[in-house]
């Protein structure tokens, strides 16, 4: 049983999904892992981690309206030092995830047919933002 | 330490939770996994996966008209080709787990008394969803 | 490869955060896991983990009401035995988290700089909480 770690990097500019499946495929491709498990974890609070469909791209757009009715910018918040959109981000965050897992089968990420990694960034400023990798097996 | 697979397949027939902690159960006691970790992952993002109260049922009515009105099907989504009910099935399931990491004590899971693990279907139609278990331990 | 675990149990009194990172890293240091992953697992359905801020205590203040907006207590909930508050307990969970993967490098737990590990209590009455740590690595 072998364990590797590695820190994707994604530069992001506005708030919306940023797939990064490729990536995971390429670091569990890289580790030499056939059998196991893909950890994916999000260094951040203002912006989270989803598996959604990766076919039409009207999904991900009604994905981010529906985030933003459930945590709208129109609101008294206490937390708004940092703007509007800072404390709907800490909304959006809590209710997707800050980590995935993801079995690893012959050496590659067990995801269904339409299935996609993405990091869900919720600032309209640039960030760059760090998911951690870390896969288990053998 | 070792590791097992298994996908198990859960037909739906209409969007409400499906319950599948005795399979899951059953699969680690198979495995022979005595201390460790167990993964559930569910390869679709119409459905999700979800750990609730098994004792009411009144519990998984409540949840599944709460996530109704969370992600309405009376809205003008932008991806409606498959129906109603699609668009707001992608919101829940990015509102709910598509996967679940549960440890192991003593060849069981180690659950509170109250949990369940449950598929949370939430396409009219009927399915045959997968829910990939991953088991890691000794 | 080891296997540690160890069962942390959280007093809460009040529906708020309660925050257990130094109880997380001390089980990690004491595990003399250097290099791997800590699962966090909570084994309730009325009480939930997130990982959150933690410098501005405002954006705990508007996390707690803004999951009150999304599951308020004021609508005829068909399970309401157990007060006003179980049922919107339920949902509040459903929405954030029962397990958390947290990668360690070091010794340490991979958190972000203004990240905390948290027990989100959604009941009013107080309870003794158990969230199950395993950890495990090299």
């Amino acid at each position: 049983m072998k364990q590797h770690f590695h820190t994707h990097t994604i530069p992001t500019h506005g708030a919306r999904l940023y797939e990064f499946t490729d990536a995971a495929q390429t670091f569990i491709a890289k580790s030499g892992i056939r059998d196991g498990l893909l950890t994916c974890f999000i260094r951040h609070t203002s912006a989270s981690l989803l598996i959604q469909e990766n076919a039409d791209p009207n999904v991900q757009k009604d994905l981010i309206a529906a985030f933003s009715r459930l945590a709208p910018e129109a609101f008294p918040y206490a937390h708004d030092e940092e703007g509007p959109d800072d404390m709907p981000s800490h909304i959006k965050s809590a209710l997707t995830a800050v980590s995935l897992s993801v079995p690893v089968r012959g050496g590659r990420l067990a995801l269904g047919t339409w299935q996609g990694l993405y990091l869900f960034e919720h600032r309209s400023i640039a960030h760059r933002r760090e998911v951690l990798l870390h896969g288990i097996g053998e």
